[in-house]
């Protein structure tokens, strides 16, 4: 801070300025915009990891542009309701927003191949899609006709299978279960006869507590065990083949982000990018101990779903891509790009990671 | 650019700025020094990937600064040989570098585990292990007693085991094998009787087809096929036991970094951030596409080497960590940090990224 002050003093232009240190060409001084936005979320204010991830990025924002971009960060329902995000961000009501792209299935069903999707990429191979396999160019393609441009922003890893008050052995045993499941992963519970419920997230413990609902997901050991799913329920399930790898976005209005200078524009994109992998190590890093916990101390019985469970839900996801994709030429655009992308990656992923995570075990 | 035309004529702290366009506070004008560096790197010039990770880097550190931190990169051997980049950086003859951190193994043994460790991390755990698990504060304490500091910048995802004259089907067959093969993994090959061999990039090919080796790894399918390996050899053996996802460096000259105002600090960690993960959706997105090509276009046999020969290897290569941290307490230090992060991070992972990985087998 001292270098401000004394640049300061020497002034506009001053020939003197070499004399402060370094031998280093002075530059012609300008005055610069500050800009102070605001940026709304689909988050309890800064609640763990999610939270934090919009807060980070707006420090990290405001430190590199030496505070010429100040962005005041909301939790949801401080300033606008948690799923009005989209809509606050498109309209210019605010300037950012943070959440995650399946939240605006409403909006545009092609959304959701930007957040989750079941049986679908893990948080590497969403990085690699959207950073190098084409994905961020269609999304924002999509975003664009909303006056939105997005980044990926975070990601929770593969998540877990949910919290089940009774042991999951066949297909059938999803009959008739009411589990909080958002998504196209509740879209799939649906085709196995199952009922997905929407539960806002401060709600879930009560509602699973008091059997209005018999099963619900959320994210890992570290965040399920914060909201004290092990209370009320006893099975806790891996994996989560509805969400293996789910982005966080980072939203910015599209003709303020183009107004911007392209410094700033360059600090944003940057911010997210660190944000993207500041989560994800987060989740890493935390859940085991968690997990730990929950077995040890909260005497949680940790299972697996069966593989003919698996199996048919996997047959149960394709059947439902294939829907959306016939029902609009877009969602089909997207689809087409994911699963190509998909297919790939994962045949280089069985001669890489999965070769190499098995010999863990030797 | 134009805003900058207008700002300029505009002039300092006039009250008229806010007439360019939204309503926002003028600052007042001050002179900003420009930096104009120089980054060496222990790659040939915009290597595919790791050299093009350092030219991004760069890249991206102007376009965030808007220009006030201008870096030259340099290939190896352009400005100083690329085994001479640690003390370039360190001495401050020039002020940043980008390699890995096990070709400075001759400094300190512990820098190996800022980079690759034999039946180690992979990708996704170092960069847990060094944003979220106490890596980069150790990392930090090493570099600064060469007046370093430096950040992950790149990974190159789990390698390829190597390419080979013949099949490896007992521990017996490597015995007496002239292998290129750098750093740990070459210690824990010499104890399987065979000779790590020290070759530079630009001789590997033609040391391999004249015998003067038998065997040798490099990277993965993109950047090996660009070697050309599949002409001299015709076994290509996965998984890279050795270096499992190895972590690229930037590194800056501490006393110069401390010197630079904070955002510019801010921005050249962000940077390196961003860079870590685009390096790695580079060889995730681009691998299988040329491993496909090796093996349908150039008849390469792929193969696995067998878990015996597996569990031997990680049977030296825990020997070999004992006798680093025997021989210097600060690598005892990060080396139990390092494997008391890897053995809660693959508990984990067995649940998440493991279990969920077997489901595309589904």
């Amino acid at each position: 801070m001292k270098r401000r002050d004394v640049l300061k003093k020497v002034g506009v232009g001053a020939v003197g300025l070499g004399a402060a240190g370094m031998a280093l060409k002075p530059r012609k001084a300008r005055a610069k915009k500050v800009y102070n936005w605001k940026m709304v979320t689909t988050w309890p204010p800064h609640f763990p990891v999610l939270g934090e991830a919009a807060d980070k990025t707006a420090e990290w924002i405001k430190e590199m542009s030496d505070g010429r971009l100040n962005i005041t960060v909301y939790g949801g329902g401080e300033l606008v309701p948690p799923l009005q995000v989209f809509d606050a961000v498109s309209s210019g009501t605010v300037e950012m927003g943070h959440g995650a792209a399946y939240y605006w299935a409403g909006k545009h069903p092609a959304t959701q191949f930007f957040a989750a999707v079941p049986f679908g990429l893990n948080a590497q191979g969403m990085n690699a899609w959207l950073m190098a396999g084409g994905g961020q160019e269609l999304w924002d393609e999509l975003y664009a006709r909303f006056n939105l441009k997005a980044w990926p922003a975070g990601n929770t890893g593969v998540q877990m299978g949910g919290w089940f008050n009774k042991e999951i052995k066949t297909i059938d045993d999803l009959k008739g279960l009411k589990m909080r499941i958002p998504g196209l992963g509740g879209k799939v519970l649906k085709k196995a006869g199952g009922n997905a419920i929407l539960v806002a997230g401060g709600e879930i413990f009560t509602n699973l507590d008091r059997g209005v609902i018999d099963a619900t997901e959320w994210v890992g050991p570290y965040h399920d065990s914060k909201m004290g799913f092990y209370k009320a329920a006893k099975y806790y399930y891996s994996p989560g083949w509805h969400e293996p790898g789910t982005t966080l976005e980072c939203m910015v209005n599209k003709k303020k982000y183009e107004a911007l200078p392209k410094d700033l524009q360059a600090i944003i994109d940057t911010a997210c990018a660190k944000s993207n992998m500041w989560s994800l190590c987060q989740f890493e890093a935390k859940n085991e101990k968690y997990l730990v916990e929950l077995v040890e101390k909260h005497h949680v019985k940790l299972r697996t779903f069966p593989d003919p469970v698996l199996a048919q839900l996997k047959k149960y996801s394709k059947e439902l891509l294939d829907e959306l994709s016939a029902k609009d030429p877009f969602t089909k655009k997207v689809c087409d790009s994911y699963r190509a992308f998909q297919k790939t990656y994962e045949a280089w992923n069985a001669i890489s990671e999965e070769s190499y995570a098995k010999l863990k075990h030797l």
